[in-house]
This record gives C-alpha cells, structure tokens and sequence, in this order.
C-alpha cells in the first residue's frame, strides 16, 4: 500500500530485487504469491532496526541493507532453514534521496546473491522520525526438521561457531571508544558489529545433528537462557571455553570490564546450539568442512539456570545484559 | 530479536495472541513454523503504519490495532485469499506503557477472532521517533485461483462494493475539518477512517467471478490505474455511478470541492475489481448473498488511461492525488 509518490521509488529500485521471484508479481499487485514445495515447511522471522537504536545515525546505506536482511537470516540459519523470499519494509525520512535508496538496493542486491533469496514484496513509507528497517525472512525446511529451542537434553554438550563478543565490543569501536587499541583490532570488531555473517551453511548441516539451536543476538548467556527456558533445562558454561577473537582478546587484556561485555553483549549472529555426548564427532567434522570454527563451551543439566563459571569452577559475576547496555 | 526489555511485555500481551497457532512455537523461538496445506498458495502482503501519517497521534490503541490488521486483511481480500496467521512488528516510544499495550493486544485479539488469524510472530523494539507499527499476513488461496490485477480484459465491467471516499473524508471529519456537517455524518465519515471493514467474504466469492481486483487504499482512480497497467487495457468510469454513502452525498453538496476528494481519496478499503460483461448477475447475487452492495461504475476498454466521465460523457478534471493530500 505505497503512497503514489512512492511507486516511482519502488518501480527504480526495488521491483529489480524482485525480479527473480515469480511469485512477487513484480511488486504490482496487492500481494505475494508463494506455493512451497510439498514436504516443506516454511519458517518466518520478522526483525526491524531503527536508526539511533539500533544502527549507528548516518550508516552506509548498502551496509544497513545487507545488515538488516542478514540479522533475519540469521534467525532462519538457527532453525537449520534455507532462505526462499522476503519482504522489506522501509519507513524513511524525507531527507533519503535517491543516491541512499540505490545504495540502499544495491546493498541488498549483493546479499540476494550471496544467500539465495529474493525480495517478494514489502512496503514503502515516510516517517518523520528515524528511519527504521523492517524484514520478514522466509525459508524453508523440510517436514520435522527445523532446529528448535526447545530440544535440549541434560547431558548435551554446548556448543558456539566463531568468536563470542565480536559484536558489543564491535560497537564500541565504531563509535571509536576502543581508542588505545590497535586500528587494525578496532577495524575487524567494527566490521563484525556492522556486517555480521549468518551462519546458514552451518544451520543446515546441523539438522538432526543439533538438538536445540538459538542465534546469538541478544548475549550468550541470554540465548543460552532462552534454550534452557524453552528445553526445561539448565546450563554450564567454562568462561575460558568462549571463544574470543585475537581482536577481542586484545581488547579484554586492555580493560578487564570489556571481557563481561564481550560475554555479555550480543549481535554476534554466531550458532549456539545443543548437541548430544557422542556428536562431537559430526560437529567437528560439519565444522571442519565449512571452514568454519566451533567450540564446545558447556553442557547442559538439571536446572533452570545459567552458569558462567571460572577456572576454578566457581560461577563468575554475570555479564551486564546487552539491552541495558544498548539503552546507555 | 527482541531485546531483553521486551521479553516481559512479549510474554504478557503478545503470547496470548499466538496461542491458537502452534507454529508460532509460543512466540519463544527465533522464528515461526507454517506448514501449508497441499494445493494452498500463500498469499503475502505487508504494510506499515507511522502514527502522524497514516493515523492521527493520540489514536485510540485497540482501534489503532484492528485498523493496521484491517488494512493488510484488505489486501488479501482484493487476492481473494483467506487469513492465516500474521506477524507483527511494533517501534514504540518509550512512552507508550502497559496499559496501552494491554488496549493495543485487545484490538488484535478483538479482530483474530472476527476474522479467523493468528499471530505467528513478530518483533518488539523501541523507537525515538513517532510509533510504527507494521504488519505481514499470510493467507490462503487454491493453487491458481488467486484474483491478480493483471486479468481485466477489454468489455469487462468496473465494479466496487461498498461506499466510494468515506476515508478520504472520515479523515476530515476525524480532523474536526468538516465543521458545516451534521454530527450524525460526521461520525460516520470519521469512523470509516478510522477503523475500515476488510471485504474477506467478498473477496473469497469473487474467485473465478472477477477477472481483476484491487482493494481501495489509494483513491478510486490511483487504483483502477493500476488494475489497467498491470492488464494493459484502459477503464472508462461513470462518475455519477460511483456509489457515495449519504454521509458523503451530504458534505459533497455542503462543498463541491469535497467531490474530487471524494473520488481521489484513498483509505476506504473496498475492493475495486473487473468482471466479464456476462458476470452480472453472479456478481450481484454473490452482493446479496453477503449483504454488501456493489455497483457498476464502468467498463474496461482499449488504451492505458483512467477516464472519469460525467453525465455528458466528457471527461471531468481528475480528482487530487490522495498522497499529496495526505502529506498537506
């Protein structure tokens, strides 16, 4: 439902990204149409990002495209699904011109690409308040298989991809208040906070590997909550298992109030799952042939509640959560 | 990928929403499951609403709610699709507290009932600037039997149901801007632009009878113009047969400027659409099956334009773009 002065803005830019997706009816229509595959099940995630809030004012537009589209991506890559189509929904200033908009698309573009999913429709507004980028992710999976919260069993190994903590400190280095640290550090933490990567290969391969699976967005301990509150279990967790980055280890050793952040902090979009005693062979293996590290950083038990425990196996202070840290 | 601050207030109003959906996975996943039916097609759509541009601030919340599911509901009326499940995406200031959320839900839970959906999922984040609230449906449709705007052939009548420009209007009246007005007509202006009926049963009834549809959101002519593109024909509409509601009739013969806005307006959520010259009858006792009028405003015809004749079959001055009108 675009307002008149909007079809031209959709014919320029957007109607390309969807030219790939019969169903979109080339954004003409009132709707999408999509018929999946029979024993497919479709998966649907929905996240939004508001300029200030989310994202830093004056981002590079092709970057915030491609962010937005990968932080629900990701959310599809933690249900072990396959991305299929989108629909976007932008509320922008009047201030956007049409240089933004471009890079805007061409930013998503690229990613359509690179991750195998097309634009199906979506809606164009103006606002006089922030600019806010919303996504619904569509994929797919088949029948049974998608990866939930709520599979964790006592006795699960836990498990982590990449680095933990990439993206909080990443934050604070593109606001450059990381400013003793070396620029080479400060670049690749800024980079994963402005351009996660979502782990989809990754999610695919774990399923019926996985038990349970979240993606890290809101903190580690936050998401491993979550697994236990949706799985009826509890978890522990060997801080000195948490992979960190040679960046991220640089800048704890700076300032040792920086390692709870980077425990803490999320919108790293790595895969923290659950798996059984004995798949850690598969893991390793999946890992090995992605190229993508994993580690095993705790196990699931009895309970309801997250440790974070020490080297002495005494539990470590909790982080500060991430949204509270956001808000500052 | 709500932030930690969101749980609760998910947990308190949303959960309830997505109770008569297990693919919503109680809202507590990283995203929804939906398993179609065989020789279902989905039909997506998705819309946004910022508060000071599509609605007035200060809006009641319930009916702020029923209006922005309202307003993607018409859209799968206008496909003659049936409503599945939907998700929601909420940026609210800080001000907002629980007990507008509370009002907001019941409008959602008010109108999941009337019309047969449930909340899938969604996201919840906070916002700076003025509320916007967003939602993707997904309904239903037999394979191949979606009503497409491509379809209206030459011959075809023009056909629309209900009242033509009670929104454009009811958002005058809603402004207190139509002074000179009975309080009676008023009202009923100003609720129709307040809170539209999205025309399901119709739209359902019209598979296989329409040849094309829209639903009314951008003005009588901005609409059929599209339902022409997209079918490369041109319309011919008589002007004296496009049905106003006694409400319109009066602040039309109050001011004769209100005439053009009348038939430019948008906001009115009637499904517009094109059926073949033998369809009358169905169409009309499909009407009074349901008891919603419709009425034939005009016919399809060779050439690309949208021409809005008068009694004398001459053309009269095109109405003012309803988002000019809109962004005054």
């Amino acid at each position: 439902m675009p307002g008149l002065g909007e079809f031209d803005r959709i014919d320029r830019h957007f109607k390309p990204l969807a030219a790939g997706f019969d169903g979109a009816l080339a954004l003409s229509d009132d709707a999408a149409l999509l018929t999946p595959d029979p024993g497919e099940t479709l998966v649907l995630t929905t996240d939004a990002m508001v300029e200030g809030v989310h994202y830093l004012a004056g981002e590079d537009p092709g970057r915030l495209a491609a962010k937005a589209l990968r932080v629900s991506l990701s959310d599809l890559a933690a249900m072990g699904a396959r991305p299929l189509v989108y629909l976007l929904t932008t509320a922008l200033p009047n201030s956007v011109d049409d240089a933004w908009l471009a890079a805007f698309a061409a930013g998503l573009a690229g990613d359509q690409e690179r991750y195998g999913i097309r634009l199906a429709g979506g809606d164009s507004v103006s606002t006089p308040g922030p600019a806010t980028i919303s996504i619904t992710a569509i994929g797919t999976v088949p029948d049974g298989q998608a990866i939930r919260r709520s599979g964790a069993r006592i006795g699960d190994r836990i498990w982590v991809s990449g680095t933990v903590g990439d993206g909080a400190l990443g934050l604070l280095a593109a606001r450059g208040q990381l400013a003793g640290l070396a620029p080479a550090h400060v670049e690749a933490l800024a980079g994963r906070y402005r351009l996660p990567t979502p782990r989809l290969a990754l999610g695919e391969r774990l399923r019926g590997v996985a038990t349970a699976a979240a993606d890290l967005s809101d903190g580690l301990s936050g998401d491993l909550g979550h697994i236990c509150a949706a799985s009826g279990v509890g978890a522990r967790v060997m801080v000195d298992a948490v992979p960190l980055s040679p960046a991220a280890q640089a800048a704890c050793a700076a300032d040792s109030m920086l390692a709870g952040l980077a425990l803490g902090g999320g919108d790293d979009y790595e895969l923290l799952f659950a798996a059984g005693p004995d798949a850690g062979p598969d893991v390793t293996r999946i890992a090995a042939e992605l190229g993508l590290p994993v580690s095993c950083i705790g196990e699931i038990v009895a309970g309801e509640s997250v440790a974070m425990l020490g080297k002495d196996g005494r539990p470590v202070g909790l982080p500060p959560s991430w949204e509270h840290f956001r808000s500052e």
